[in-house]
């Protein structure tokens, strides 16, 4: 079969040079500021009433220069693996030698907790070491493996240093001579993905052949028949008895983690949220680096479905708290979601993936949107506490009182035992130089409008592209547009409609529609300039009749920032209150609010009681106006507890 | 404290012959017919394709007569209980000498099965024979007895015979000698609350003050500082290491069986629902038989929370699967609900129990909620198949891949593992005849309008009413005074809203509002009629605002019967269903559906797609009219598979 897949470049995070003041420039230096620091000194049990975590401990243990036994969770390890990948980022903008050295040592800890043969994990070291795969169903070592990939491969590519890149090739070396198609081999795949995407990167640091094939034997060997979790399970359970399945593993035991069907006939994405987006991302690298139309097709068809029925507004993903998990199409409840910072993060990973292979707007328009609204979310506003859950709908009191909503938090707390979302936050923020631009020949595809200097290299040209811009809290992006011949694809997000202003040194231009971008080629010279557009007002949201949560609801929306209503601007109960369709959305900048936020007023209506306090009664209930105040979701939950709401009653 | 409180009378179910053809008449054949042989064979395992039971086999092993081991829950022994209890009603007013036979047999079994001190559990018996009440907070060892105290008071009552309430006597002497405040006694209380209410049953039918003196005692001690539960955990575990509380215990252990405080202090339900409402009928009977005020008081006000602020329209109780409880105030989600079946029938014996002290409409209409609605609908047209969860809003995809609500069940299955709602409802449904009247001296209250002729006593009389009505099918009720002179109190329904037509012999009546029933006082002569009408035309309820799950909608109800959409009638999906304020309800008889029903139609508007399959998008969507068809709720889900509402969006 002949193969026309593209495979567009991305630009090297070093030769994009994040505005200081702009949306992400702020962002990043929370991470760096406080998210990295914090980590390291939570990794070393130094913060003072934070969770144990004793990762570090762990990776001293099995080096053995420490006494004492393993503790955490069984991957634990992954989260020295973050915070490196997030570390590598970071320097790659912001050199710190003090912060290398520590990086360098805790790199050579690694080192010295690998075992001869390569094999790298310190609960299977120090626990259980003669029971290496064994469990890869529910035991991550192929999890921690592959993240502890893309930290060697980010460090690499940040410092030119080889160590950490050197034990990761030699474990991924071990897994290839335990793990694949050959007999005497376990067939098996990870019982959560990571290590697909990661072997990737790993390959294109290497140019190591074994980390791709390896990568895409995982993708193709995943959810074959018989399967290979169900004879491992017989193997760690000879008797047949009394071994139950977790309870998410229940009825449908390989749908939590994706293994229901092979992957070429999965045509939704299943189960666990974070797990099933890892995959989608792997899958792509994989269809990218190989070829493989079959792969390209199936990303584009979990896509589909996702975008089209399995994702919130916010881009949150994940319809249930039991088994952190998709459910079914147009499940979306915004009270019991589930939503988790890191399944948005990971979304971001597969559309930056998609974007690698075909230059659709439509990959970018749903990373803006999970980007924007739940990944950052995520964060409190001075970078300390942090969310797992991202609900569209917080009643503080059912948080508290009914078990069903126990993890819908309404505030962000410092940190967790299960430590994934922060680091993870950590390292999408550091590296959002990633996900600006794809090249593809000579045509420079603009997919976020980031205030940034870049170096870009077209097939032709050397390119420096400058962009100013407030975006998303304006909708005016300037380019300054370095000498050259190419194509400048800008996209046009969806919310537009097709409405946008575009002009070149001042003058109005029709741009040709390039799948969803305004693409300009011209031969450019030094002092060019466009100046695109976006029309970001205030807008209402409809969700598709079929979505049970949203009927008679609507959301508000400014570019591509969903708003929400929170208690402490507004009358409660919020289910009580709605906005007439007729209602004007009136949008002012509030300098003192939140660190500064476009906010959104309307008239709108609750419902009272009128000294009737039955519970149930034949007289409607009567309502009275109130101005209803919205605020951007992802700055939610910033004063203390109180309800929330995306959707609101239309009638 | 010089008390004032009532004690009301009820009569004896023999005396009241239910209309063969009336309402409880059709369900009490059903019972007979299908649910007390069906538990029969099930009790002794020849059901085919039912779950194992083992409850008789269970009773044999105790007694030395077969081998093996305790097979079931711990509380398995209480399926025979309530059986016995079913049958003995059912007797009273059907007898039936081969049933009566094959109980005496089962009542000989259970006395075989008891050990010499009067200790009565199989579970312990076979399995634990040395840990007799070490773990009352989760063995059932006292819910058991007191199912079996209710069946032997039953079955004495019925047949006059004392085999079962000899051994439940000793039973009950046995417990006296190990629990209790004297010192060396366990200072214990039920874990799951059963035996208080079944202690009085015992003391009325024995007449022996040891009954009401361990009620009474039960009641006063729980919740009692320091707790009993927790000492008795201590003792179980010594070492203090690794004994995890039930999921559902998390957080305040206390709330889930309702020792977080002693009674006194408690001022809603809280936890288990069934538990919960066990727990305040024993309150009531045992306040009730003692005169104690505070008691009462605790009584009316559980009753006041419970009805403004956590109960169903449609006479539910219980918000969340979990723990199968209570939440909080004013959190009735319809989709994620329990409503367990067992929870309204324990509903209705708390309203007796309140009936018995103090005659108040409130009671009774609370009742006749939660029986006409709730109850009944846990039970299938044909009398094969249970529901034990009663949402008011159910999407059968939903069901089967949201776990969260796993629980709620789109059709009726046909037995369950824990037999526990078909046996009480049968239980229930047979014993009809007690909740009918209550009588205060001369005073005759008429809680329910059942067809049905009765010999009452009041204080001076001996008086036959009898009554026909369709009742709640239609609001005629005629009712046959018998000689004498004594009031008849007839309830008016608080959704009449004061509306209704009451003649005696023909004549318009004026009647005297006594607690919210119509007073009529006079010298009856033979041939005396009294005709009430209620109008039960087809109206609208509102939830109170507070209500957030019901915000923006409205239900539609028939006097007492609350009714739903079902997908089988309407076009789906339910919730983009809407009923305008505006539009009319029409009734009519439909007698070949659902074995004759009042169905109730309306315009109504439905939302479209316009061929849009996007799933957010920035139109609003479009409606085009369709009509709606409701139907009772009580018969939902007997034409397979589908969704089903009781709220329906109002705009």
């Amino acid at each position: 079969m002949v193969t026309t897949m593209k495979n567009l470049n991305v630009p090297n995070i070093k030769s994009v040079k994040i505005e200081h003041d702009g949306f992400f420039g702020h962002l990043s230096e929370l991470v760096r500021e406080n998210v990295i620091p914090y980590q390291w000194e939570t990794l070393n049990d130094r913060t003072e009433g934070a969770d144990k975590s004793h990762c570090i401990e762990n990776f001293k243990i099995a080096a053995g220069e420490a006494e004492g036994s393993f503790y955490g969770f069984v991957f634990q390890d992954s989260d020295l693996a973050k915070w490196l990948e997030a570390v590598a980022y970071s320097l790659m903008t912001n050199p710190d030698p003090e912060l290398e050295a520590t990086a360098d040592e805790a790199i050579a800890l690694i080192g010295r907790a690998q075992q001869k043969d390569g094999y790298l994990n310190t609960y299977y070291t120090i626990k259980e070491p003669g029971h290496r795969w064994t469990n890869m169903r529910d035991n991550h070592e192929l999890y921690c493996a592959g993240h502890m990939m893309e930290a060697a491969a980010a460090y690499y590519e940040a410092t030119g240093k080889r160590e950490l890149l050197d034990i990761m090739t030699r474990m991924a070396h071990h897994i290839d001579s335990v793990i694949g198609p050959e007999e005497g081999k376990l067939h098996g795949y990870p019982g959560h993905e990571e290590i697909e995407l990661a072997l990737v990167s790993m390959y294109h640091a290497t140019g190591d052949e074994t980390m791709l094939k390896l990568a895409k034997y995982f993708v193709d060997e995943r959810g074959r028949r018989p399967a290979f979790f169900e004879l491992e399970d017989e193997k760690r359970h000879p008797d047949h008895h009394h071994h139950p399945l977790p309870e998410y593993m229940v009825n449908n035991a390989g749908l939590y983690a994706q293994w229901h069907l092979p992957i070429r006939e999965q045509t939704a994405l299943e189960g666990h949220s974070v797990r099933a987006l890892y995959m989608a991302t792997g899958v792509a690298d994989v269809a990218r680096e190989t070829g493989d139309e079959s792969l390209l097709q199936t990303c584009r068809t979990l896509y589909d479905n996702l975008v089209h029925k399995r994702m919130y507004v916010t881009g949150g993903v994940g319809s249930s708290a039991n088994g952190e998990r998709f459910t079914f199409d147009y499940d979306l409840p915004n009270d019991t979601v589930y939503a988790e910072t890191c399944a948005s993060i990971a979304l971001c990973f597969f559309m930056r993936a998609m974007l690698q292979i075909e230059p659709k707007s439509c990959y970018a328009d749903t990373l803006e949107t999970a980007l924007y609204n739940t990944c950052i979310a995520g964060m409190s506003l001075d970078g300390k506490n942090f969310f797992y859950v991202n609900p569209l709908e917080v009643y503080p009191e059912a948080s508290h009182k009914n078990p069903d909503k126990r993890h819908v938090l309404p505030v962000r707390p410092k940190w967790f035992g299960c430590a994934c979302c922060p680091p993870n936050l950590a390292r999408l923020i550091t590296s959002i130089g990633k996900y600006i631009y794809t090249i593809d020949g000579d045509r420079i595809y603009m997919n976020l409008f980031v205030g940034a200097k870049t170096e870009l290299e077209t097939s032709g040209d050397k390119v420096t592209l400058s962009v100013k811009t407030e975006y998303p809290n304006d909708g005016k992006i300037t380019v300054s547009c370095g000498c050259g011949h190419y194509t400048l694809a800008l996209r046009i997000p969806a919310y537009c409609c097709g409405k946008y202003t575009l002009s070149v040194n001042g003058e109005k231009y029709a741009a040709e529609d390039d799948n969803g971008y305004a693409a300009i080629t011209r031969d450019w010279c030094e002092g060019d300039t466009v100046t695109l557009e976006l029309p970001v007002e205030p807008h209402r949201v409809y969700a598709n009749y079929n979505v049970r949560a949203d009927a008679g609801k609507v959301a508000v929306r400014r570019g591509p920032i969903v708003y929400c209503l929170e208690e402490a601007d507004n009358e409660t109960p919020l289910p009580a209150v709605s906005l007439p369709r007729s209602s004007e959305l009136h949008c002012e900048y509030v300098p003192d609010k939140l660190e500064g936020i476009y906010e959104i007023t309307a008239d709108g209506y609750i419902e009272c009681d009128d000294g009737d306090d039955t519970l149930y009664r034949m007289t409607p209930p009567t309502k009275k106006p109130v101005k209803l105040t919205f605020i951007p979701y992802y700055k939610w939950a910033n004063r203390g507890e109180g309800e929330m709401t995306v959707y609101v009653a239309e009638n």
